[in-house]
């Protein structure tokens, strides 16, 4: 996997505020966009895994991204039957991990379903240094 | 691939059309829907391929989808250098051609960018008789 | 409302369909179109009224719509409290109305969630001639 | 305007960081969600205040937004006429103003196309204490 996360940023002017909080706030773009673009997607047992690539790999073009995985609930997507047997990608079927890089900051985020909440909550597991 | 064209219909007694009105109407569908979806994400010369490949799997799910091709433009994708050298999805970059078949009638459809209209046109090409 | 019902078409030598068939195509569109790219969105009882309208404006701003009515079901909107409490809008909430006229023909067609097909189902109503 | 920000986080434990951490990863999921959203929504002068309000609701309905505010730029929309005169909403066209706050910090967030970069960047403003 190509990362870019040791490029020189020609953005880092507009950013005030420090590696970790650049790290983090970066991380939350990708977390919302990938949601928030996907999410709608028509998905079965046939597609599944050609969207969860989708997902990742749109994922990994943007900045400072080290690492992506996303994982696709396949619970209900063998429910149907017939002509109209797929579903609609939903939040809660969404589980990804995400590790973005900036400058020697790594933070560690997650979306999963959080059942006592039902919410599909983005957090920050954990901001590390390289 | 698998099509679904043969099964019987579930949802007949909703429409009060022919059966080629049909077949048009369900490839509309399919066109706003694959652009509405999928403009807006991030894409570069790494994850074309993949990109392309989720909108065609994930209109082949979808009801009376006979055949699919996806094709985005890659005129652009390679004029950016460094971390921020993606692009979003836009509708005039994509190229899509679809056959959807209804009963015995195939609506031959299409979207593409059209230049003196500016506009990135869908159109039914052919309607045909099986 | 402002209508382009009734604009010379500039695309019209791209078509191959007859005029009924053309409703339903542009019908199709807009209703496939609205779904995919309003489906995601968060909503909750304080911004409801406005994503409505937004989904119905912009349905209006597309060619040859001549009505268009949407309603998102309130249903769910008020069971949640606290920080967490709003939804990802979902095609099963969304209900529409929408009215397509191209030369002579009107196509009368809606978006809605039906239970016996578990599917948020978008049908031709009725064609008739103005 | 209604925040949320006062309120208790039930999902805190999930998260290891700072306030200010916190505080530019939500802005950071809004600015994402906001943009993959509704990019690709069909715009023109007749529907644009809808499309910017709807946007901004739909900002603060969700967590710890305290105030948002969403320009979308009117070049290009008057340029077209006649039936396909509406334009589909690209993030250079996007302009956002967003606070965020959690416990005693505020990120001041901001998304707006940098010409010299040929990007719609996302970044922090500032970071400031209650």
């Amino acid at each position: 996997m190509l990362t870019k996360v040791n490029e020189k940023d020609s953005a880092r002017m507009y950013f005030h505020c420090s590696s970790s909080e650049r790290a983090v706030f970066e991380a939350g773009i990708k977390l919302g966009a990938a949601y928030h673009q996907f999410v709608g997607a028509p998905v079965s047992m046939e597609n599944v895994e050609h969207l969860e690539k989708a997902i990742e790999e749109s994922m990994k073009v943007q900045p400072f991204v080290k690492s992506v995985k996303v994982h696709i609930d396949r619970k209900g997507l063998n429910n149907k039957q017939g002509t109209y047997d797929y579903l609609t990608l939903e939040g809660k079927m969404l589980n990804i991990e995400l590790e973005v890089q900036y400058d020697d900051k790594i933070a560690v985020c997650k979306l999963e379903y959080v059942e006592e909440l039902d919410y599909p909550l983005m957090y920050v597991k954990d901001i590390r240094s390289v």
